[in-house]
């Protein structure tokens, strides 16, 4: 865990897979897996998946393999998923209270505590237990019920403002899923989804893949035209 | 746009961002904007602009700048938003209800033209205007509906089956958002929506964020001590 400091942004992206594979290697009962099973499993080379687990001083024993309970647990913690996390929603429109709703991030220790709107009409209401409070009242609910993270889902115009309270109030980390830039100060974490660039991104690669297809498909026509 | 096959990855990225900061431009009615104006405000370097853009046979001209609407319109097709797309959601649970109810996606030319599930207590409900279908004639609909995307919203166990339906009735791209990898054929584009893996990468920054300060708490206490 000294080498940590050290670590890539790539390698750490990398870590939730690694982790999402072990849980399905432990439900099936696997205890010792090399980095050569690892790679058919996952994707990555054997060489990639050896040095992405060196960064943390190295699981595997030669000839041996990766303790796969020993991996995750190990992972799990460089995450920082051995603990519990306390998190509120802002903005209860369909998004947040989706969210809410997830019951897969609290399984993972992800407790989302309350949500927060400005609307009197959405005010009061109970999202599955999680009740939706007045944005008013929010950084003195986040000072008294120590909450780690904010989660962003209110729209554009408003998303930024939301960052500033949410990082005066102390939240370590926020989730932003506005669809625009915000900023936060050094010592607040920011991870951003990003629905609509993903939206396009995706738009992108169904063009892309119909032109090779079209120009392949040319060159077919003019290869059969010349022959004949 | 005929040098558009060699374009990395990474400048497909970033298209998205540079298409939204126009957005926003056209709004305030600028009409031009140089390189190191547009780094101002989106953070890039000017040079990585300059080099992104130029990717695309370059819309700039020395010394007056590029055409906001311009630009705005050439990246609007590169991504190929200058069309309709149909989609349909598979899982009607509390994610596909908010993505089906998420009018920013209609307003940017994604239509969500269906909602599938297999709950018999879903089937046959509205979702502002979306129906929820039964997921048995998912095939027929998406050929005759002509569905350009398929959005799978269903658990783990089931996204890869859901996958294997849409590829084979004919969608050009998949939107995942199950906490699992899917295999898609060639001629399918796939982008993935992991919530979990983000949510886990922000944890990994807060306590990253963290130890470093303890870190440097430390070191100015045995600093402190040490001068005392």
């Amino acid at each position: 865990m000294a080498k940590n400091a050290k670590i890539s942004n790539a390698v750490i992206k990398r870590l939730p897979r690694y982790r999402r594979y072990l849980i399905e290697l432990k439900k099936k009962g696997v205890e010792k897996i090399s980095s050569k099973e690892f790679s058919n499993l996952i994707g990555y080379t054997a060489s990639q998946i050896r040095q992405d687990l060196n960064n943390f001083g190295g699981f595997g024993q030669q000839g041996y393999g990766y303790s796969v309970d020993g991996l995750y647990k190990e992972i799990s913690a460089i995450l920082g998923l051995d603990k519990e996390y306390r998190m509120v929603i802002v903005g209860a429109g369909n998004l947040g209270q989706a969210i809410a709703k997830y019951t897969h991030f609290h399984k993972q220790g992800f407790k989302v505590c309350a949500a927060f709107d400005i609307n009197p009409n959405l005010i009061g209401k109970d999202l599955d237990g999680i009740e939706i409070l007045d944005y008013e009242n929010i950084v003195e609910y986040v000072e008294e019920e120590e909450i780690d993270i904010g989660i962003i889902c209110v729209n554009r115009d408003n998303a930024q403002e939301v960052a500033d309270k949410l990082s005066f109030a102390g939240v370590k980390g926020i989730w932003n899923f506005a669809p625009t830039d915000i900023e936060v100060p050094s010592h607040v974490a920011l991870e951003v989804v990003h629905l609509s660039d993903s939206l396009h991104s995706l738009a992108y690669h169904m063009n892309d893949i119909q032109k090779k297809e079209a120009a392949a498909e040319e060159l077919r026509r003019s290869d059969k035209s010349a022959r004949d």
